[in-house]
């Protein structure tokens, strides 16, 4: 038997964290240590010791609320998101995870549903990284002894102390917001395998998929692996005005050239292929950037995502021969940002997901995630996996962000029911491998 | 007989002139108003009072050297342009046309050539528009009462007042930099049609035409008409790892693709039938230009130069042509800038100037104008002309700008000669039209 979330209970989660950052139209702005993350927090302490749940904070001001198992020496299992937002954000991207995590805490005190481990509802600090970047800082720097070196050195504690705000703030850099935020904590309470046997995250999807395929949620299998690229042109720059055609070496008509033949060849490889491809090309500079004169420069950014390194190997193939010839008299170079593997979430965890979603009847699918959580750092320390929700035309990090109440509360029944499959054989099917 | 300038001593001036705002790496910065910019000034007060030409300021700083002529009651000829620079500019733009005027000043004084109208050499305040925008914003002012409606209003005294630095300055607007500076004089010295006859400026070319063609100097014709256009591109935005490449409204792509379709289609309007036809994209703009997001918005400037309004015409059609269609999902919309109509020089000025080149042996060709002067403004209020010199590689608004001591000394004896032509015949030929 299935167990149900409360879509009453969830509604209501919903309407009440929507006012903590509310920017007036709609969504908010809930940047975090900030004002407004606050108060997120301290609704999320009423309500969690409102069902008898026990407070912790760690060092970078990530929470846990915690409901005891009947076995007292159990690891914890964890279900964790964030409540933080992007500038202009709205209700759902992070802090579903964290109303999935109440809402099953609340479920199993209200039905006093019998579990073995403690079960805990986490929040992640500083997730969207918007005020104080990068992204998925607090994540990095738990889960930073654990992860491969070339991503764990972009989450150094010290620089990460350092990072200073992109918008206006009352504190000179992350570490000083942290040192005058009620939240820090003692590190002695950060996540670590020795203390907790799992985690899930639940998130909104973000895209389009699981509502052009009429499906309520998603059992997600993988974060892909992607590669960030420069792609830069050098050229001449001269006067508008003055300078024949013939002769010029424009970097912006090279880079307009190039983007446009690299989306006819990337459609090549790929095109009816695997649907889960996506390169995007989101900044785009040029020098001087004077509207009488000629470009010298200009560079875009490129980012591949694809969950087979094959694939995204025949992509930088082709790219690098491209960027080996000469575009519109310009040369070409790229440059490498960051490269991430593929993260597959833990087999049994996906099966619990899945088993639930069957059993509550939800319509579903196995779906990959194109972007990136703090579930995707987490998966290095302890077994992981995420789910997804159904996102309404597929906007995200927006006002407009939407995901129903019911989606939502299916969500979290799906949570609840691979939580208590957890608790009852994680460790036993974890043996049999 | 044609007269010749020095050598010598032009080439003591190119060197002089270049210590004031030195950049160290062999060019300049010399903002208008600047310490650097009285230095240039106070060098020619030095030199024109060393040879008797009286001075004069007039209410926005321009200043005017004059040697009196035999006839108290003529008018003055002028030859003019500017002492101040773009930021790590080279050491002709502006201040070769200033040189030419005091050459030609010196060489009338120290052979004593007799001429019936007085002499006067000339510099326009803040050309480039470099710390204090607009560019050309003195002669916008002085000309202002002659200029079409749609350019003058550019040029009002009161907000030219208020223009603010665009780099560091001790002052907060154009107006107080002004009034604290020693040059301020009289309005009743500005460049008027009832004390000016005509003016000459002269400057290097900024291209590489005479060069290519082996000439050392140039006869401008006109400055060629243009208009400036923002092409802007309407899509949606999305995550670069959540959303499917077919369901994509990536701006940016549609804007690529729209100029790279441009070239191909402004191309076949005019290739091979007037090398004079340029279009530059210089500036564009993207949004929310992260390169994790998908661009809803992408913008371009476009700006296109050529003497014949037929073509330029023929040009806008086509650009309103590729607006109407959708580009990879988006919608397109333009919008004007401004648009300026071609400037034709004096035909009996241009035929003095020719007519010096001839006499003097010189290696010259007729030229157009790409790039706007103050003569542009000028040629509103009195006939006015221009002489390019050869430029280097085509080089200019960067420090590797160069003009050979010999050309600009070519350029000035052109110069010399056209002004003494005008001197015997202008007010006859114009009698005669």
């Amino acid at each position: 038997m299935a167990y149900k979330c409360s879509l009453e209970r969830m509604s209501d989660k919903i309407k009440t964290f929507a006012q903590y950052g509310d920017a007036g139209h709609g969504g908010i702005t809930r940047y975090s240590l900030s004002e407004a993350s606050t108060q997120a927090r301290e609704e999320f302490v009423r309500r969690m010791t409102a069902i008898g749940a026990k407070i912790e904070c760690d060092d970078v001001a990530c929470m846990y609320a915690t409901l005891e198992g009947s076995d007292p020496n159990a690891k914890r299992i964890v279900m964790a998101s964030h409540v933080d937002s992007v500038k202009n954000g709205g209700n759902y991207d992070g802090i579903e995870g964290v109303m999935t995590g109440m809402e099953v805490l609340e479920t199993v005190a209200e039905q006093k549903i019998p579990h073995r481990h403690p079960l805990t509802a986490m929040i992640w600090t500083n997730e969207e990284g918007s005020l104080y970047p990068p992204a998925m800082m607090c994540s990095g720097i738990i889960c930073h002894d654990y992860l491969p070196a070339d991503l764990a050195k972009n989450f150094e504690y010290d620089n990460m102390m350092k990072a200073e705000p992109m918008d206006e703030s009352p504190f000179k850099n992350f570490g000083e917001a942290l040192a005058a935020s009620k939240w820090k904590g003692d590190k002695a309470n950060r996540l670590s395998p020795d203390k907790y046997l799992c985690m899930f995250e639940t998130h909104l999807e973000q895209g389009p998929i699981l509502e052009d395929n009429g499906n309520e949620v998603g059992a997600v299998q993988l974060v892909m692996g992607m590669f960030n690229y420069r792609v830069r042109f050098h050229g001449f720059t001269a006067h508008a005005g003055t300078f024949p055609m013939a002769k010029r070496h424009d970097a912006l008509y090279a880079a307009s050239a190039f983007l446009v033949k690299m989306h006819e060849e990337f459609d090549k490889i790929e095109q009816g292929i695997d649907p889960e491809f996506v390169y995007t090309t989101g900044e785009i500079y040029v020098h001087p950037c004077i509207h009488t004169c000629i470009n010298d420069e200009a560079e875009f950014s490129l980012d591949v995502r694809h969950p087979d390194p094959a694939v995204r190997e025949r992509v930088m193939a082709k790219l690098k021969e491209m960027a080996a010839q000469e575009w519109c008299g310009c040369t070409c170079d790229i440059e490498e940002q960051w490269v991430r593997d593929t993260v597959n979430f833990n087999k049994h965890l996906i099966g619990y997901v899945e088993e639930s979603m069957d059993e509550l009847g939800l319509k579903w699918q196995k779906i990959l995630s194109g972007a990136g959580h703090d579930a995707q750092f987490c998966a290095y320390v302890i077994p992981t996996t995420m789910i997804f929700s159904r996102t309404q035309k597929g906007l995200s990090h927006c006002e407009d962000e939407h995901v129903s109440d019911e989606d939502a509360t299916a969500a979290a029944s799906a949570c609840l029911n691979a939580v208590l499959k957890a608790d009852a054989r994680f460790e036993d099917d974890l043996a049999k491998d």
